[in-house]
């Protein structure tokens, strides 16, 4: 029954890194409540079963999935499952007039080609995804509000978007020179155990992965083609980081104008940002650090010029579950629901 | 009196990191026998006072430094001081007949202007500073044999040139393409107490700093101008990581040769490092992690080449304290003695 | 000026991490607005050159110490001062009608031959001392209540007081047989540069340290006595981890009844703590993680009995920085001020 | 066919962390050859597969185990395998000659009902079982020197037991009174993907495991009692570290004659690990880091007293696989062919 006037939300894989930040984030989410929790192995247990430390808030069994059952209960529904399952539940949830998130690759493609290459998983759904808005409000503010269904980003792109974008809005680099070096703690890869994401394994170690090959790959380059008005190919290197939370993108990309200095492409970030309350410039000389976000939704932005080189070099942090995640979904909903972009949005960092 | 028939070495500047590499390599090390321990700090000071888990194998105290009384008891002197002390005890040294390596920046630069430009320290001893070599063995074997004096490379310069040089010597890429994004383990920033190197503020966060002004770039554009045979200018990115010890370079260039693939590369550096025992090419599709090298002196190198970009990455970890700093330092006394390169330094590392 | 109707607080000390704990914390509080911040090393700053990551929230300059001025604009005043200050300024702001939390060891006391003979502070300001009130809600409550001066636990006598007191209380063990075997973070040593809290010192290790010694022991032993109703000796060893936050206290005692099981202390412990939103018993198996705690003002209690040596074990986790500190001390205002004790302070966890 | 005159050992799990230990150790062993890698799940794999950075140094194949193969090819059989599957193998093993060294609990135990009615396996293998040594040289050398099975002690137990065995042995303290709290990292948990073993789970957090239950107790107890003379129970109690390697036992007991203080006991201790080498006794004041350990078969011991309570506290830290595990198996090695107990083991630490 719930809240009477407060939004109906479910979410469907809960049991996940994803899914326990969602839960978390909207329980203190002043106009939404949580009425469902949905999984496949988990289903039958307590939420509270998986995360003890969360029973005195959250008192919901995970239930097996029925969408004509969640679809009556739910105004709202978050997808949090590996990709390839999204796209077989989204087109029921929306068809009986749920508003969908969903937070993995299914819906970030225009060109369902692409996302079948990369993925390889085959679609029959393309006619709900070409209804599919990507989710990263400060290019798709006005997109996002009108949507039924939103592709919520990956996390890697998101911090690197969010560096590149005014760039290449603004045509001030060469496109195929962009680089993208991007580091990120180990809980984006999730909950489930892996050899490599052992702590004896990932603590006190650092190396790249998916080196010309990440997945992540295609999803920026969409983006940073639309914004550049042609196509563009970005080389994007992930790393793997000794630490839980948190990417740093160090974006290179050489200006087409070497007389532009560092405090020029501050004020062009600032005015390009001045809308969207959760990204923050930084002032002149500072770098931003992971552990500023880590908590919050927001992205820090840092940048520097190199005048020896004709280099922009431009830094942005995230909270990885957060901006690069959950938080970042509820920011979408915010807008779909009309409401304030920061609503029940944590802004102030878990630090040290 | 010493060990008979052992070289007898000292090392100032002892109480530090470097200085504590150094004294327990050279302990292990079957020709070598440390008895001289300098420092100014921690002069009086039992060397077991400062590693109490030490004493039960260094038993010297940490002395007052008089050039004299070093040069009357020790054939080879290691220099682990900071930047600018070295070159005013070097000339003394090295007139007494001692061999000298120096693991700070001041015998790092061919030219003493660009030394003074980046590190602010005007020299008088220019006629000394011709005669060090630039202690990288992979490049300057011969050179380091025949040396007396050795500048040791920084730890960072270590990384990107192993990964870079067979590039460049070969004219493989355009110079002026290479970006080296460098990750550090907090170890390199020494053991003096610093806020930002704290574990309550560096743990779980990461972070660029120096961005296109560390000290390490000229160090680093010099032996690449040797390389490519002309000025080359190189972006260069260091980030601190919440870890001790290890430094992954991942470097990007723009192939001159599109046609090239992974596996030339890969034959191109394996020939070019055949006779250097401390660098490991890894196989395709294998790229390194810095827990591989740790307590090693070996630099693992993984390559990629991405034919949508025509870029090759180039991933170098070493141990910053082994191969990046005190490791190199006794390669490079192995060689100036005409031992084995590998002899004493250990090549399995401690794992995990 | 400050917004009508809000409580107007200030923060002597607000450079540390209890300092920027407090800032955080209380500008999400919906009763009450930071006027005034206070400092010495750091006054003239503004507060967003230390913390650049809160220059969108906080916009105060750090101001020299001047008690007159403070008390004429806040209501309430946090010293969050190393040990032996906040009794110089406690007597004058309560003379002048501010309420005071302190956050140092300075008013924990009831004795102050105690607190001078193992802090070394000679103290003139007995009987301001005597109207202080040991800030514990969960044993405390109603005399913070009516408190005009609160000396804020340590954080380690916070996790091990919680663990211990229904057991003290009730009498249910011998008292001279309590052993608490604590472990924290590194944040606890705070934000000074030390170089034993140097993350390439303090990671990937592990140590006790003030052995038989650490200050917290007759803070400890105080309310033990208390509670026992008799002089109490209890062995306190605490151990630095290399994490940023959290304490876990594992304490042992014998139990005097040793018919007692597991479920019967844990009916005693929910009885016991039933008034105190911010403690929870964990159910039967299952044994606190800190990370559960972190960013709350939440203590979870977990308990074990072993009947091969009748003994119980209670493990208690909190996070240092909040229950352990800043967030404790906002719930004590929360009582002194007639609100709930929850009011304004976080109960998800920043997980994982 | 081998290097002649050395030992042919072979490793039977090599694939874990145990056996990679073990292979890296021996390899630098100068009396060793190791010429066979058995496994199950790995069988065909080369070790290098799973350990890419040991390429250089191991060129084996792990091959599928055939007792009678690896008998007529080994001299010592080192068995690195989940408890239950030695003691299938080691009986065979042993009667065709081989010398085995178990590094799982099968063999530890002198009672096999204790074994079984803790580790829920039945075992036949009683007659070979009573043969058996518990390879804690510290306190068993001459029983090892003349085995042919050791049972190489868990991590928990040797830096329990060399904490606590001056005390036991000599009566000075109340047996019944000790509490051992353990901390270890994570890696003794092994290589196998947990969940709650992941570094985002177990990084920044800490807490305590197998309370009053862990299958560690009955191994330590077994030994307190054979040193005190009669039955003892222990309380024994482990938490996870977030760190990968490292064990600290911080004991506590009652001392029988409270005269006694802090510099009689470290004399005590002195005495009693006179002839081990691997056992350092620290100066008065100063407790180990288990980071001193790091990489070494060393153990480090701290004793303190607490003349208010009348007890003794003692702190040993270990590498938990070093002298945890493998370092302490070839220490045992060592011993049962009549070498130098420290012949071919690291003793200075991996610092920082």
């Amino acid at each position: 029954m719930g809240d009477l006037g407060r939004l109906q939300v479910g979410i469907i894989g809960a049991s996940g890194y994803g899914g326990v930040q969602l839960v978390r984030l909207l329980k203190d989410h002043p106009q939404i409540e949580v009425v469902y929790l949905g999984g496949e192995s988990s289903a039958g247990k307590r939420f509270s079963d998986i995360y003890p430390h969360l029973a005195h808030c959250i008192d919901l069994k995970i239930e097996a999935i029925d969408l004509d059952i969640i679809a009556e209960r739910c105004q709202v529904v978050f997808l949090s499952l590996p990709n390839g399952l999204a796209c077989e539940m989204a087109p029921k949830l929306l068809e009986k007039g749920c508003k969908v998130l969903d937070l993995s690759a299914d819906y970030r493609f225009s060109n369902l080609e692409t996302y079948s290459s990369w993925y390889g998983v085959e679609r029959s759904d393309e006619q709900v995804a070409t209804t599919a808005v990507y989710g990263l409000p400060e290019l798709y503010r006005d997109r996002i509000a009108n949507a039924q269904l939103v592709g919520c980003p990956g996390c890697y792109p998101t911090a690197s978007l969010l560096a590149l974008s005014p760039l290449l809005k603004q045509g001030l680099i060469q496109p195929e020179s962009a680089i993208i070096d991007a580091k990120s703690g180990t809980s984006g890869g999730g909950r489930q155990a892996k050899t490599n994401l052992l702590l004896a394994e990932a603590d006190n170690s650092l190396a790249a992965y998916g080196v010309a090959h990440h997945r992540h790959t295609p999803e920026i380059e969409q983006i940073c083609s639309e914004l550049a008005g042609h196509e563009v190919m970005i080389q994007f290197t992930p790393h793997l980081i000794p630490m839980v939370r948190g990417i740093l993108a160090t974006v290179y990309a050489t200006l087409r104008d070497p007389g532009l200095v560092r405090d020029d492409l501050i004020t062009i970030y600032q005015a390009f940002y001045r809308s969207s309350p959760w990204v923050k410039i930084l002032p002149s000389g500072t770098y931003p650090q992971t552990k500023w976000a880590a908590g919050t939704n927001l992205c820090y932005i840092g940048i520097e010029v190199d005048p020896r080189t004709d280099r922009v070099i431009v830094m942005s942090a995230i909270d990885n579950l957060m901006k690069g995640q959950a938080g970042q979904a509820i920011q979408c909903l915010n807008l779909m629901m009309g409401w304030e972009e920061t609503l029940g949005l944590p802004q102030l960092a878990f630090y040290p």
